[in-house]
Order: structure tokens, then sequence, then C-alpha cells
């Protein structure tokens, strides 16, 4: 047996699969740790700064020791206290020597600041990687701008788009979910030191009854979190609404990656395209040829975990005793961490799809020719109209050819497309049939306004991506 | 029976017991039908504004019939052609006796737009009211500003705050999403009028390839919604996520509203507070004397039947197979009005829970009364520390004492608390009775920064009553 | 504008869309109420049956206006009230012009029943159409036995089945789900008469203390429903986990007929099948060739829905405050009715799937010429070994092939699939031309166990269609 | 630094704070190899038995080596196959030195049946626990059985139960639950060894075409694994309804836990109540004096958590394409253990709350002292009208002085409830003070038919207790 692991012990499956190592530092119980000590620290001189006595060499040993951390030793504490504050109070100032800490606070005062500290930053690691999705899209929508392809609706080819305005389609999706997330980082607020039930009695009380001292405080931790503002009139704990609005966020960032990958593996089902291989996979044991679309499937299973997250974020929300309990903790621990845990895995994922996956032009070139007539019906009728027809004549006309070629190519009647002549033929029209072929050979080009929607989309990912170069420069790892 | 049902009619319960006039009036099958025909003739009018030969009086046809609404008589034509869009452009040319409707357009370029307008319409509806209730918050939270309270945490006694703050915490927490609404209205887009697969191209064959006018077409359209921004790669239809973001919106906007309700409920349970009666009322056929919280119950459940709207929202999020198709359509049918109806519903009876709320000061002061001992412990032993306690020893001795008081109390062997002369009697802590009595008489007073944090949020809500003063002015509809 | 709407009355859009006559009759209004006076009436024969003194002609009086119904004079009473039951009892006593009623009980002894009774007759008729929808998977199965089929995972072809099969794999998923339902309609218990918070106290008071009398009358009023056992322990409520219960055996019933339309929308693209259209049914306004799945993409939409509905039902689960209230008042109302049309709608949308489903057997079959080579891979490899080839030798030079071949046929290099040749031509092999071709034409016969598995199913779904005759003869309506 | 932990590893939070060691057992990486390990040998050994050449020595091989687990070792190969099953199957033959592993299977034959094993066995586990903690429902109940108690509905006081039925109504909800986990694990099916796409073609193949020992195969194979039945014409993964049914399962169980503690955290704010502290316990670092109910807490937060997988397993059911995919991995992954360890979890949290918690039987005689007069409204009216007083008269007068003294008690005007004299004074009843005294003196008393329904509880658990004896010894661990 493994010494690293107990015969019972159990990894977070997405933390150990699907996640990047910077997103599993921000929520890893050590990292965790560090960041509450560092935080520790930073009140304490903020204390000291504002007049509380803190004698000499004090905060230089807890700052001495902060990086001791055992896990092990805390969770040894907690079994006793069965309070997990209480247990790395008291391992983080037996490893200092001193009793300093966590004057005037509350567990919440702590806990809850240095949450959000993770979720803000994971916000902040999910749009760099969220721009880096962008600028592939865009990569992607300018190479293909111009390739005719079969749009479908209901699965079935219905007009003939560009494969970069279908890319572009996606992009567009994420790019306004984008916005959404800056929204979010722009005006995320952090609890504050507000005590017991957010009157901030206590720090008033330490600081002599002087509120103004407290709010300065206050200010101070704000700054050493980054965040942008606080709550001010919050209890116990900041209300949970503003998890769900981080957590449907991101479920909303999701989906112009889940439709994408979705229609991928939908176009991998007509070999039109395949999101690649990476060296030395294995498609599947038993059917070497097979190349499948398991990074596609794997970003909408992401999705899927991401919406369930989702339910316990809403199953928080309005869900407020009086100024709060723990009754949120649990499900905290599990869908704070999970979410964003997923949510990388899900951008790694697609990032990975981005740069690998590969178009068959040739697939795609006789998709294309097979139901080229069908999706030119609308300009040859207009084409009859101009010379003469009726447009319900026409129309009928035109419906009953399509019908009865689509039959026939079902049935293996015929093999090939012959709408046309079957429409040259048909006095109704009044169409040769060298007008119709003309009609199909500048079918192709009917895309409408596909590049330049294309163009537009890849204008404002640009803008993106020069305000934030390390998102151009970021690139994924390798993924499972 | 009544004759204005057949005996297997079905109301959308939502609209009948729960929304109000306003917003049904949005979502009713009449109201679609004339924001769609208003459409139309905007879309028509704009086609010949650009050149599109409309002959004359043939507008003024359309305009002159579009009230005339028979949703029986689109039913039965829609019975026939399966197509609800075919059917509704078919009963609007019958009435007007013309084919001029719908020119280069597609089912979608009618649905998306017309019910996207329904949305936008619907978040402006549920802003004005989401101010209305901000400014009953304030004033509530004004008005109780200074009330001394006991603070529970865990849903038991925990440190003083006060009645003006409880009601401004859950207030500001509304406050908070409030600003996500208003996010959202500024930047929601339309999907504009796109063709079947979203590349504009029969718009543009119809103004014989010229893409400006196809988009000058849609800037006008827009203008006539009224919507700020349009999407520009879309498919056939707008991303779904877009719907999930404006219902987690909703979900988010409702959490303020279902703390502060399940809050409530349990005031009433310590008959500390009632959401009040209306004239009539009958809380209970077999208990007269009982007031009920169920107006506060029903925004708990309204909120518990938008979560269930946000799972359909979800489900539909990323689920874009290639340019899309309608398996989100009997979800939007249901999920759209539904979410906006049960908001708006939620929002009627928060509105009449705040402005018949009653707040039963004898009851707050006696369990205040009762818990303050306890409250106060914190400050006793500060206290006891500076007479030259030891910070361990008096922390000990509260303890002891505390947990023995309550025990008493609990067990019926004292009726009173006594605490305070169980701690006076106490050595180790060095504290006279009549210091004890000092520290109580003060001990009301110990809401910290309540008072500052209530008006920081009623400051906040007034610039908001001010620049909306048609919120102010909002009175809710009765309730049942 | 119809008389029969005001402008603002929205109806219930799954009732009016999608449900059946029957099961709207179930959950109407009207029928409601209806259902409550049958109720109530029973109480009051039992009671007076049990020793209550009755005037005679009372419970006539009751009979002869039970079906005089104006949901409009209950709702103004309503209005005043603010209770609906209050409502409903003034409503029938000043028709019946007694006020007889409701002795001895409170409102939950009424609604709690007769909800109930609208779930249990709900499940008793979605059990008659789900044992309908086998008996057409049967049908299908059975016919489609043998045809030879390429089987897809991941979405691409992956081995030979048969289509018979992949209709049983549905139909065997709804069949297991069927004996969940069947075991729910076997223990289904109704809360029964036990009076406010559960005791039976005023019914025993009722019968002067006599609490066998209590318990006799409520298993008369039992058998008057029709349900099988009751609760016991009871409080106001019954628990919300049964309605959680009914709600989530409904999702899982739907599940099969989910993953079948979902793939049936897959073969669709392909080409290979068809949900098949009604008479006049129009397409697409703008391209009439086209022939969507829009009955498989509504059931996909329903399920959505049903799994909302289960988010409101798991909301309520567990969320029990003492003996209850009604905090889950609201969400009943829109989650029970809406769960049940929802259900009927996808179950009356899939029967006429199976009654109009094509198969176009000539895509199916080039389809499958187009990936057999591949899909014998593994028969080859096989047949190399007992050759004499190495087996880990004989995979690689078979991998190398297939991988060429796809690759050749994706770029367009060649449009037929020539493995079977490359393979005859590679020495590691050591197999013939001929020798592979006997493969390839005994390959279409791979389907393995596929039939027995058919006949399998087949033989199930016949045992229950003798069971139940009448949903043997069930026909669904016309769907819109 | 800990050794044991490298910066970024994350355990699972369910596994380490809340399951107890026999669930993580079964969820366990090294457990899940294990129990392939030995699923692979059963295989092999059904294979040889049927007639495969195996040579000797060979599958004692594989036993000598099984329980080498090295997950790094895996987890090093799969970064390189990109296929988790085929590292598996690489690492157990290069232990054993053979390469005979896997025959005639895919990866599914493995893992489904595995994964299923592991669900199966995590029922059976929960079961246990489940009959574990109706035992310890039965037992307060008997206990508290005569305990006049204040039932309430919409949290007020409402009329007199006894606390024994209030523990017996939610027993009740878990019995009734206990009976759908009953019936899942009597029928819950295997997928079996079905091969690639579900028609066994690859053992039928390896068995020369005999369909018979293919199936014989699978017969072993399921009673090597212990479940009840199999699929039959399932495809490459078994339907993920089933998943969805058992974790459905789960959600109902746990709701009347749930509804338990919810009530429980309302008792304990009323001081009725508490759910006890185990040793060394802290309630709050800042306030000494608080019992937290955090462990109910704890249970109503797990059961969201359950909630939210729910929402993902129903994300997976009707999802399936064609034979089937791997878009459910990482939410099976993720749902599957976290369900089973978050059930476990909340099943030992409650089992240690019902062994700890504790009743403050004066708080509760004096909240019946308070209410009672009020609870007796309905006793009072019906002796007035013995007495000769007119029904609605009688009401009428009861619900003024109720509406006062509730106001009186309000305002702090009374402090003892005197509703009985204020209705002694009233001539309208005709009831002296004497015989409204003895309604009160009765009054106590008045829980109708509690006993006979907490006995017929008792007896029911008493029969499943006896049953599984296991079940009634079992004690849970300490929880955090």
């Amino acid at each position: 047996m493994s010494k690293d692991h107990t015969p019972d012990h159990i990894s977070n499956v997405l933390a150990e699969r699907y996640a990047s190592p910077a997103m599993r530092a921000i929520w890893s119980g050590e990292g965790k740790v560090r960041l509450e000590r560092d935080y520790w620290i930073a009140v304490l001189k903020g204390q000291r700064d504002l007049g509380i006595p803190v004698p000499d060499g004090v905060i230089e040993s807890y700052e001495r020791v902060k990086d001791q951390v055992s896990l092990e030793s805390i969770m040894r504490r907690e079994r006793i206290t069965r309070h997990d504050v209480k247990a790395r109070i008291e391992e983080f100032c037996e490893l200092a020597g001193h009793e300093h800490l966590h004057k005037g606070m509350t567990s919440r005062d702590l806990t809850e600041n240095v949450e959000q500290l993770q979720v803000y930053r994971g916000l902040q690691l999910i749009e760099t990687k969220t721009i880096a999705a962008l600028i592939r899209f865009a990569k992607h929508a300018n190479q293909l701008r111009d390739i005719p392809f079969t749009a479908r609706t209901h699965n079935v080819a219905a007009q003939v788009t560009t494969l970069g305005k279908r890319i572009a389609m996606f992009g567009e999706e994420m790019l306004l979910a984008h916005q959404s997330l800056v929204n979010l980082l722009d005006t995320y607020p952090a609890r504050g030191l507000k005590g017991a039930v957010g009157t901030r009695l206590d720090q008033i009380t330490l600081f002599n009854g002087d509120a103004g001292k407290a709010r300065a405080l206050e200010q101070q931790i704000l700054k050493h979190l980054g965040l942008p503002k606080s709550f001010d009139a919050v209890g116990q704990v900041y209300p949970r609404s503003l998890d769900f609005r981080a957590v449907s966020v991101l479920v909303d960032l999701a989906s112009g990656p889940g439709s994408f990958a979705k229609t991928l593996r939908l176009m991998a089902g007509h070999e039109l395209a395949s999101e690649g291989f990476a060296k030395g996979q294995v498609g599947s044991s038993a059917m070497p040829h097979k190349m499948n679309s398991r990074s596609c499937e794997r970003i909408n299973g992401l999705h899927v975990v991401l919406k369930g997250y989702l339910a316990m974020a809403a199953g928080l929300a309005g869900d407020q005793w009086n100024e709060g309990d723990v009754s949120c903790s649990v499900v905290r621990r599990v869908m704070l961490p999970d979410t964003f845990l997923a949510m990388d895995g899900l951008l790694e994922t697609l990032l990975s799809v981005l740069d690998q996956m590969e178009i068959f032009d040739a697939v795609v070139a006789t998709e294309l020719n097979r139901y080229l007539p069908f999706l030119l019906t609308t300009t040859v009728m207009m084409e009859a109209v101009k010379k003469g027809a009726g447009r319900e004549g026409a129309h009928e006309a035109i419906k009953e050819h399509a019908v009865a070629a689509i039959r026939d190519l079902r049935t293996g009647k015929i093999v090939q497309n012959d709408l046309l002549q079957r429409l040259a033929a048909d006095q109704r029209l009044g169409l040769s049939a060298a007008e119709l072929q003309s009609v199909l050979d500048h079918g192709r080009a009917n895309s409408g306004d596909a590049g330049a929607q294309v163009d537009h989309f890849a204008e404002q990912v640009e803008a993106l991506a020069k305000a934030k170069p390390e998102a151009a420069r970021y690139t994924p790892g390798a993924i499972l």
C-alpha cells in the first residue's frame, strides 16, 4: 500500500484530476491556514498601529512560524474542542509562544473574510483563463472566417454560414458572461471586522468605545485583502446570496464553452471536426481507430457539476436565520472550493480542446455539397419570383421537389442530390438549368454578414487581450 | 358552473393568486400578441424606410386590426399547422387582408426579440418594486434605529444589537442585489433581426445584398424595442445563458426578502413581532387567536419556486446544439413568465408585510432583560481584568456561573436570571454588585456601530428613491 | 378581444398546450372543488354513521348543490377572508343553506387529503400511459429486431448492434422506472383526518373522547379516497418528502423517453430516422424541406421542466418547522399540478412520436457500410491471431491502417472505406482479401445477443399489457 | 510543513470531516482498485470455468499482488495514456507479470459494475444506520410519550400534543423513506458484462459464438457482486436514471432528519431542548455560555449538499446519447462518492444528536402554561355550546378575549395569561370560573391520540430492529 495514503483516504477528485496547481493553491488546506495567519497578523499590526499595546517581538514570533502548517495537528485539536477556529488559534499561538491573536475578534471576523479572499482570487484566476479562451476562440474564428459551412437548426441542415461565425457565436456568448464576471469583481464586498453580530462591538470596546478606530481598522484590513469594498449593516455572516452570485456567474461563464463542446461532439459524429488527440492518448481499449470527444464530454460534465453546486448555493440564499448560524458551513466547505476547482478544470479542458481541435475540410465540403441545393431554396424562390412566378406557386413547387428529393436520397433511390435538375424541369418556376447552376455556384457565399460578425468579435477580444497581457500568454497544463 | 371556465381550464396560479396586474399585462397571451404585432409593423415600416416597396394603405390595414386579438382563433390555426408563429402570421394577415408581414424574417426574428422585450420590461417593473421595498426597509430601520434588541446566532441569544440594524441588514442584502439587476438592465442585449442561422442572409437578400441596410434595419428595431444593445454573432436563438442570467439575478434579489421573512417567522414564534393582519383576515378556522406569518411563509415559498425556475434556466444554459433548436421552447414558455410572476408576487407580498408589520416592544424588552446578563459576559470579563483579575481565571469563573444560571433557569429552579448576583459573590472577579449593576445598566446601549450602519443604509436608499420617484410612490395591491 | 379572457388573464401553459383532457380534469380548479365537496360529504356521512347527529335533509342539500362551482365567487370571498378554505366552506354552505360542514376538522383535514387524491389519480393516469408507451417501444423493437445498425459511443461508430436493441434499450430504462412508480402507488399513504396538529383531538372531542370512533372515521374516509394506507404520527401536514418522492419517480420515468428523444434527434441529424410529421404540419416557415425533431425536442424540454419542479419539491423536503405551516403552499400549488401536466404532456408527445416515427433503411445501410470495416477490427485481430499473428503486432498493424484510412476519408483523399484492402496487403496479419471479405460479409450479423435482449424486453411488456388492457387500448390525442 | 500533504493537496472534505471509516472504505481510491481487482479475477475464474484456457499459476499471480495498490503509480500511467482503465490494467498486469486480464471486456464491463457495487454497499451501510436512527427516535418517543407539549403551526402555539408524538412524527417520515430504500436494494440491477455497446459481442466471440456461455459468465459475476438482478438490453453504460434513483432515495431519507433538526433548532431558540454537548466542546469563542445547535445545523447543511448532488444526478438522467459516452464521467466521480459520504455524515451526526439531546422539562411546562388557555379555546367553545350558548356568539366572544389577552401580554400590560378570568366574566359564554378552571386542569391531557401514535411507531421500529440486530447494536463514532 502506498505510504502517502491511508486506506480510507479520499482525495478531492476535482482537485486531483481536473484543476490546475494555481487553483489548488488557493483552496488547499495549508493554503487557507496561511491566508488566515497573514490575516491575523494584519489585524494585529492594524490594532497596534491604532494604539492597542502589543509587546515587542510578538508579531515577529507569529511571522516566524506562520509557514509551519500541520493540518494533522490542527485536526487533533479540533477533535477535542469541536471548534475549528479555536483549534487553529491554539495551534498558531502555541507555535509562536504567545496569546495575542484574535483580539476582539469572533471566528467569523476571520473565516468570512479569508474565505471571501479565496473566492475573490479564484474569480481573478478564472478571469485570466476566460480571456485566454476568448483569444483562442477569436483565433479560430479568424482562421475559419470564410469557410462556408452547413449551419444546422433542429440538428438538420438549415442555411449556409461560415465555420468562423459558428466559432464566434460561442465565443460571443462567453464574452458577454465575461462582462458579468468583471462586474462581480468590481463590486465584490468583504464582510469586514464586524464582530459576533455585526455591530463591531468588541473592536469598539477594544478601542475603548472609539468606533472611528474600529472602522479605520477595517479599512486597513480591506486594503490587506485587496477587496474593492465592504458590507456595512451585515450580521455574523455575510449574506449567502453573495456566494450564489459568484457561483451563478461561473455557471453563466461556462455556458458558451458548454454549447461549443456539445456542438463539437455533434460535429465529431459527422466527422466534420475532432477535438484532437494528445500524444500517447488511447481512444478506446477495444476500438483503436476511435477518436472520442472525451474532453468535450468532460466540459459538458463539469457544467453539470457546476449546476449542482449552484443548487447548493441557491439552497443557502435567503435562508439566514437572525444574524446567522453555521447551517451553511458544510455546504460552503464543499461548494466553494469545488465550484472553483470544477470551473478551473472546465477552462483548462476548454483551452486544451481549443489548442488541439481539428477541422476536416473535405468532410465539411462534402456535407455542404449534399445539402446546398436545399439550403438555397429561398434564393431559388426569389429568383423565380423575379422571373415572374407567383410566390405561393413557386413555394409549393419547390417544396414538392425538395421533399421528393430528400425522400429519394433517404430511401437510397438516388445518391446525389438532384434537386436542381428537378427544379429546372418544372415549368412553374421558369428557371433554366444554367440559371439554377449559377445560384448554386454563388450559394457557398451565401453566408450573409458572417465575416463581419467574426471581425467584430475578434476586435473586442483583441482589446481585452491587450489590457490583460498575462492572459494572452497563458498556456494550459496537460490534462488527463 | 361558471361560464368563464370550461371544466378542465387551468389558470396560471402565479398570475391568478400572486402577481400584480402590471406584471400580468406583460406576460398575458393577448399582451404578447399585441407586442408581436407592434414589432411586425415596426419591421415593415423600417423596411419601407430603407427602400422595400410596401403599397400604400398596407401598414394602415395592419395598424387598424392589431388590437383584434383572439387567442382561440390563433390556437385553432396552430392545431392544423403545428407551428405557432405561422398561425399568428395567418391570423394577423387575414384580419388585415394583406400578406406583407414577416418579410425576410424567420420565426425567431420575431419571437426572440419580443420575448426579450417581455423579460426586459419585467425586469424594469421588478426594479421599481425593489426600490419601493428598499424605501420601506429604510423607513423601518430609521424608526427602530435605537431600540436595543437581542441579536441571535445559531438561533440563540448572542449580543445586543438594535432592531433597526437587523432590518437594515436584510435591506442591505437586497440593495446589493439591486446593483446586479441594474447592471443586467444596462447590458441586456437583444438578439436582433439575424435570420434563420444568424447571418442576416434573408434581410440582406431582401435589400439586394446590402448588408449595411440590414444592419440599419436592426438598429431601428432596437430603438423600437428600447433595448440597450444587441448580440452580433448570434445563431438562430440568443444564448440561453442570458435567460439564466436574468433568472439568477431575480433569485439573488429575493434573498434579502427571503432571510427577512424567515427571521420574521422566527420572531413571531417568540412574539417579538408579527407580520400584521389585513382587515377581515382569518388566522385559523379552528384557532381564532392565532396570528400566523402566512405572508412571510409565502415569501419563502415563492423563493423556493424561483429556485425551481432557476434549475430550468440552468438546464438550458450551455445546451445549444449548433445554431439552435426548440428543445428550450416549452421550458421558456413555462419558466420565463412564471419566474417573473413569482418574483412579482414575492415583492407584492413583501411590500404588504413591510406596510403592516408590528413590533411588540414589551416582549422585545422582556427578552433582552432575560438574556442581557449573558450577553454582557465579555464586558464583565474586561472589567474584571481592568480590576486586576487574570483573563483566563475570569473567563473560567464567568463560564461556570453562566452555565449554572442557564441550567437553573431551564430546570425551573429560578425564574429570574440571577447571573450578576452570582458573579458579585465570586471573589475571583473582584467586582462589586454595584459595579456589575452598572455594566447591566449600560448594557442596553452595547449595540456598537448599529446606529451608524442604519444611517449609511438609509442614505443609499434615499439616493435611489430620489432618482426613481415612481418607485417612491408605488403602493402594493391587496394580497390574498 | 375574446370574451373568454380578460386582457391580463394567463392560462397555465402546460395545461393548455401539452396536457391531455384527462389530466387537466384532475387538476382544474373546478375539479378540485368538486373533489373537496365529495370529501366533505363523505366525512359528514361517516360522522353521521358513527353517531354524530346530522338533521335530515342536510346531506341531501349539500349533494344537490355540489356541482354548482363558481371559482369567481369563491375568489371574491377569499379576497376578504384571506383564507382559501374558509372561503370555500362559506360558499358551499351558503349554496346548501346549512352550516354542517367541516365539523371537528381543520383546513388540512380537507386539503391535504384532497391534494393527495389528485396526486394519486395523476400517478394512476401516468401509469396507464407508461404502459401504452412500453407497448409501442416493444412493437418497434420487435419490428426492428434484426436490422443491423451502427451503435455509437462518444457519438462515433463503435460496433454493430440492431435497431431493435437500441429501441429496447430505452424501453428497458422506462420499464425499470415503471416498477418504482408501481411501488409508489402500492405504498402511498394518505394524511388522514388528524386535526390541527395531528393528534385527532377535535374528532375525538366530537366523538366525546372516543378515539376508536375517530380512527374508524378515518378508515371510512380512506376507503372513500381509494388510497392504500395512511400516516399515523403525522403533524398538521403530511411530510413533504412524499411529494418529493412522487416528483422524483416522474423525473425517473421520463429518463428513458428523454434519452430516446435525444438519440432520435441525433439520428435525424444523420438522416437515419425521423420522428415523422402529422398532416398539415409546417417544418419551417423559411425552409420548406426541413423535417424537424420538434416533438423530441419537446420531450427533452419537458424533462428539463420536470427537473425544475423536482428542485421545488426538494426545496420543501426536510424543511418542516414543528407541526407544519404554509411556506410550502405556493410551491405545491405550482409544483404539483405542473409536474403532472408536464409529465402528461411528455408522455402524450412520446406516444405521438412512437406512433409516427420513420426509419430510413437505406441511410442506415449506407452508414453501416461506411463504418463496418472499422467496427470489425477486433474480429479481424482475432482472426489474425488464429492464423498465427502476434496479438500486439496485429493490434498495431490494424491501428495504423485504421487511422490512415479514416484520415484519408476525412481529407477526401478516398471516398470509399478501403481498410480491408489495406489490411489484406499487410504481411503482419497474414489474412487474404478473401478471408477479410468473409469477415465483412458476416460482420452485419455481429450484433451478439441483441435479438434475445429484444425478446426479453418484449416479453416483460407483454405481461404488463395483458394485466392492464386499458393501457393497451390507449391512443394519444393530437399534439400541437 | 506536513510530510503527508504537498501544499496543493486537497482532501475530500466530506470524507475527512463527516463520513465514517466504513463509508470511506467503500469509496477510497485504494478500496476501489481492490474491488476492481477482485472483479477482474472473478471474471478470469469464470471464463476459465467456462472453458477459456488460462495457464496454471496466472490467477494465483494476480491474487498474490492484488493488494499492492499504488495510486501514484497508476496516475503516472494515466497521465501518458489519458485512459484510466488502461492505466489500471497495465499496473495490475505488470505487478502480476501476466497479460490475461480484461479478456473480451471493454472498460465499462469493469467500471460500471464495480461502481454499482460501491453504490450498493453504500446503500446497505446507509440502511443499517437508518435503522439505528429509527431505534433512537422510537426510544425518545417512548420516553416522552406522555409529556404534554405545545404543538406549533406557523411557528406559533396551536394545540396540545406530546413530546413523544413530535419525535415519532419525524421518525415516521424516516420510516416511510426507509421502505423506499429497501425497495431500491431489492430491485437494484447490475449492468453486467455486456461489452462495448451492450450486445455481449466480445464475450460471445471469446466463447466462439456461444451466447449461452456469455450469459452464464454474467450470472457468475452477479453472484460475485451480490447484486439481486441485472439489466438486459443495456448499452455501453447503464441508464443514469438508476443513479438518480439512488440519490433521490437518499434525499428522501434525509428529510425526516432534516425536519427534526430544523425543529430542534427552533426548540433550542425557545430553550425547550438542546442537541447536547460533547465533552470538551466549545460553544463560541466569544460567548462561553452559548449552547449552539451546530450538529442540527450541520444536518440541515448536509441535506442542502445532498440536494445539490441530486441536481447533478438529475442532470445526467435522460441525457444518454446513443449507446453512451463519458459526459457523465466527471459528474459521477464527484456525485456518487460525495452523495454517500454526505449522507453518511448526516446519519452519523443525527445519531450523535439523538444520543446527546436534552429536553428542558421546566421550560416545556412554562411554555405550555403560558399558552394553554389559548390552546383550549375550542374546548371552551364546545363547553359553552353544551351549556346553551350559540356557536357563533361563543366563537366571537372567545376571539375578542383571546385577541385582547394576547395583546396585553405582548404590550406588557399583563405578565400572566388571564384569558380564563376574562372568559369567566363574560355572560355570553355562561361558564363559571370553576368550570373554566376544570377545562384548564384537564387541558394538559388534550393530546388526543398522541400516545397511541407513538406506540404504533415504536412497534414498527421494534420489528425492524429485531430483523437487523447489527443496526440495533450500531453506535456512531465521535463527530467533529
